[in-house]
């Protein structure tokens, strides 16, 4: 008798783990191949809201230097708890290049949003469906040495005077032209 | 002899006049037909965010319920000093309707960028050249009232569980994809 009941439940069991592993797939399987590295940005409205749009957009992941942020105040205010949703994934500032080269590795192409002499504008980049994008800190950039791993550089024509977009908005603008060529490529 | 000397100072100013009209014609033709209305809003960091990226795409207008907040220092921080660039239009909440009336007759399509059941995906709308797009309040978005004076309304495909833009991105968002289009319809 109590062996049947065991049965039971060891079936149970079974049924709850595949069809939590089969959900667990789905959003896996929902997730954009879209890496952002916020790594170098140090202004939590910033990160936070890169986690928000992140989120919105599902990006596979978010890389931040200090992953105890999400634990500030003013970051769950501006997050709305969307960092329950995004993947973070924990990348020091000394650690950025490696990981960068990791993901290289790994098939991954690894881009900047940076203005530079050799940056492609935002609309004449067709982006890869395996993207890591790097942000630059919030006045000096992307450092040299990062640039040097980087597949190439994208820049957000700007036509004004002020020319200078805020991080935040420069990175939701490029996650944006991604899913908006991803699903353009979608059946 | 003094005859002369104002003859020839009348030809300066003339050609001063000239110049300067000139040099104001190459601001205004280098502007795009886009007027961002963000009377609807309240808080202060999306204004300013807004005025920035205004200036960077070089918006024909920004329409703001109360322009007196330009001298407030919080919005001069975060739109560093975008607003001397981008012309700030004061449209109170209550002369909304009447100035997108009044936009409608001068030819403009008067969008509204909200999710409502009947909203088009940013991605697979055509942007008329000459455009107005009316923002929604940060938690209610565009009253019922306004809606009946749209166009169209526009929305940001949103793939998340939080499933929420903050309004500054969203505008932005809508800006590129705007500029993005006119931008490939250029010779």
């Amino acid at each position: 008798m109590w062996k049947t009941e065991m049965e039971k439940e060891d079936q149970l069991l079974n049924q709850l783990l595949q069809s939590r592993s089969i959900a667990m797939e789905k959003i896996k399987a929902s997730q954009q191949s879209f890496i952002l590295v916020a790594s170098l940005l140090d202004r939590i409205p910033n990160l936070a809201g890169l986690a928000r749009t992140c989120e919105v957009f599902k990006a596979a992941g978010l890389a931040i230097s200090d992953a105890s942020i999400i634990h500030d105040k003013q970051f769950q205010l501006i997050s709305v708890t969307a960092d329950k949703w995004v993947p973070i994934i924990e990348v020091p500032v000394s650690s950025v290049k490696v990981f960068l080269e990791k993901k290289q590795q790994e098939g991954f192409s690894i881009l900047g949003l940076e203005q530079t002499a050799n940056s492609i504008p935002l609309d004449q980049y067709i982006f890869p469906k395996k993207t890591v994008l790097v942000l630059g800190r919030e006045k000096e950039g992307i450092p040299v040495d990062i640039i040097h791993v980087l597949d190439a550089c994208v820049e957000i024509p700007q036509l004004g005077v002020v020319r200078s977009l805020n991080v935040h908005v420069s990175g939701a603008i490029a996650l944006w032209e991604y899913t908006r060529q991803q699903r353009s490529q979608q059946p």
